[in-house]
């Protein structure tokens, strides 16, 4: 497949419905129920990709997908996807393949300088900090939770020596907003520590007095804080933990503070959406998944072992991609690429906000608008089925509030204004007969 | 690239020295501090892969690598990466890519039946069993080490409600070989529970004995046994754990048995090997990282959703490989593949026995194979550091019984016969250049 190929099946792959029609179980009887014993021509094999394969795909790359987040996607990613197989280098030690590890922590210094990040989570020529690829935003908030675990358990055995780590970490509690993804909860499981979740005000971002509360509860019940994870662009609403506030409340209470900004962070490296950022100056670690890189990333400091800043041992070459999307797009192109979805998203939320049927749930910041028919949860939830019954668009739906709200999320590097106004039609039209049926 | 450019690039890159002979941070000097603030093109990007990627990889497909394990690579199985990255979903739940949940079912389906897997670790239509891909093998042993925390928690919370989780956790007690891979005991430190090593034996086996001993010692000292992880192809010599012993105590004991086959589950396929898997039937979970594949994989039963049988929650279509190598290698291929390695090793035993200056320092049971010069440790490091100095072949130690031993794994798809000849008589040439030095 050479690029004129991925360029003409790019194309025919827009004409797939977005949504795939099957059942549960629909691919075990499309293929035998065994390896065959002998080999099978390429040509069999491609054949099979159409038949079986793709019937059952969601197409997140297609203009009219807009559910849950962006995923990385670009051909200079894919290129590098190549490469990085051709090689297929397992890089656990410096040794084992030097120039991927050090490719790795110049990339991450290139992306700190991208996001302006302060100097402490570069690791220059002798910082003490920098950046690692993690496989995914839940590894991330995992390993920065045991940083921190590890961290507090070394400070507290320095000034009690006996007192064990397993009668430490059952008196270790961990903090995120309710809004925080679920991947957070589930690394306080893993870290066999409790995790607590901070109310949200009415623009379901925590504040420091909600934080303040807990801790003060805390320490007065004998529990240890340890662990604040804030969340930069919320998954139901994007919305922004104040983290100016929390930060210095963190800092003196000696709790590390984690930012999740995993579908946010990309719009940093942007000025105008650099404030949202303000504040990072207070945190220890920072993870966020790069647009069009596919892997997922982040920066982290004060720890101290590399080898340490990840769960598996074995890592592929991954810093290509970073590379790679980098130099062929430029900084000035990543911007235009960031700045043209939040176009998009804003071009969306003034078509719903001129229709007075339809309310915004919630700030409409970079690339989601929360948007709902003003009305019952019922109703939406409706709306919401057959929009996806449809098959022309794919939304996915968030609670705020105790209110079903639908989520439209510029996702595609190919999503155009067209696109977006096709789909507000759709949607607008299937609300028209919903509430033309009610009405009878 | 297409594929007459990949194999012609194959070629090209068997010229390359196997280890590159660079400094630490010999790659930041190379490359600009920071990303380019305007769009670079393809060809700019292309010719630094040159100038600063190759001079610093470790040629793990070389022909004359032989250090760590082998790992994945193949034509399909790049092949297979390309659609990946072309359809680019996120298989976080079965709406999200019924494609990609469905085709890793069955594909590890077909792996359990490839490898005579016990009935219930498959899924089939409606079986409680089944596998999932991992990112890699360490992973794989978190996942267990998790799913074996919390099944022991419940069964203790059952009897005992008022138990708290963090009370039972700090009585929990996990074992390994000692000859385990240190990602085991890393899979304890995250799980925050006490991780012990069981001695092995003198073919650096765990016997059943050995690990009843200290369960009575530790029952006795008030502490929960609650895990076991098994390892058959150890990886400093491929040494297998008793499994027939070991399996019947952990399941009298009520102690979760994870088999962790990383390197010598591939050869299970083979009828000839597959008594070495012998005793799996006592086992709860199952990881072995496929040759070929790339992507590393893990079969486990007994739990309960998917969702929860791996640490991240977005995924690749990553089941795409190993669809698209079972089929264009068929079983037969794959065999072939695996009976060629473990003859190359055996070649390679052979030669080192008929020369009276070494000694095999392990049983070769797959393609590794564990030597050393008679006499001391000094000796043979100063023989390894001579054999990576000159950069013609690759080779890692080990420590097997206190004795500093060399690893030749036989890793590269390209590896023939003559190439293991010619590694040898390199390094039986440096050894005789030695041991002449040492006489003078």
């Amino acid at each position: 497949m050479d690029a004129a190929e991925f360029r003409r099946r790019g194309k025919e792959m827009v004409d797939y419905v977005v949504y795939p029609d099957v059942e549960p179980g629909y691919l075990r009887s499309l293929i035998p129920e065994e390896a065959p014993l002998e080999a099978e021509s390429y040509e069999d094999v491609v054949k099979d990709i159409e038949r079986v394969i793709m019937p059952g795909v969601t197409h997140w790359h297609s203009p009219y997908f807009y559910a849950y987040f962006p995923t990385a996607h670009s051909f200079p990613a894919m290129l590098a996807d190549m490469l990085c197989g051709a090689i297929g280098c397992i890089g656990f030690s410096w040794a084992a393949s030097p120039a991927c590890t050090e490719l790795e922590t110049v990339m991450l210094d290139w992306l700190g300088k991208m996001l302006k990040l302060p100097e402490d989570f570069l690791a220059g020529t002798e910082g003490s900090g920098g950046g690692v690829i993690q496989g995914t935003a839940s590894e991330a908030t995992l390993i920065a939770l045991l940083a921190a675990r590890s961290k507090i358990i070394k400070l507290i055995q320095t000034d009690h020596p006996d007192r064990s780590e397993t009668d430490i970490i059952s008196k270790l509690v961990a903090y995120s907003s309710d809004q925080a993804h679920s991947s957070v909860e589930r690394a306080g499981l893993i870290g066999g520590v409790r995790m607590k979740k901070i109310p949200t005000d009415s623009k379901f971002s925590v504040r420091g007095a909600a934080l303040q509360k807990v801790l003060e509860e805390d320490r007065a019940a004998g529990l240890i804080p340890f662990f604040f994870c804030a969340t930069l662009g919320t998954t139901p609403s994007c919305a922004f933990d104040c983290i100016t506030e929390l930060g210095p409340i963190c800092n003196a209470e000696k709790i590390w503070m984690h930012i999740d900004a995993a579908y946010a962070g990309s719009a940093f490296i942007c000025p105008e959406f650099r404030p949202l950022l303000n504040g990072i100056e207070f945190a220890d670690s920072f993870n966020f998944n790069p647009h069009k890189c596919c892997s997922l990333i982040h920066v982290i400091s004060h720890l101290i072992s590399l080898q340490h800043w990840q769960i598996p041992l074995g890592r592929r070459f991954r810093s290509l991609k970073m590379w790679f999307v980098f130099r062929m797009y430029g900084l000035k192109g990543l911007q235009a690429y960031i700045r043209k979805h939040v176009g998009l998203a804003k071009e969306f939320e003034s078509l719903v906000k001129a229709d007075q049927r339809f309310e915004i749930s919630a700030d409409v910041v970079l690339g989601l608008v929360c948007f709902r028919l003003k009305g019952s949860n019922e109703l939406n939830e409706i709306l919401l089925k057959r929009i996806n019954s449809a098959r022309k668009i794919h939304l996915v739906p968030c609670q705020l509030a105790g209110k079903f709200v639908l989520r439209f999320a510029v996702c595609a590097r190919t999503t155009e204004s067209r696109h977006v106004r096709e789909a507000w039609s759709h949607i607008s039209h299937l609300a028209s007969e919903l509430l033309q049926e009610l009405r009878h």
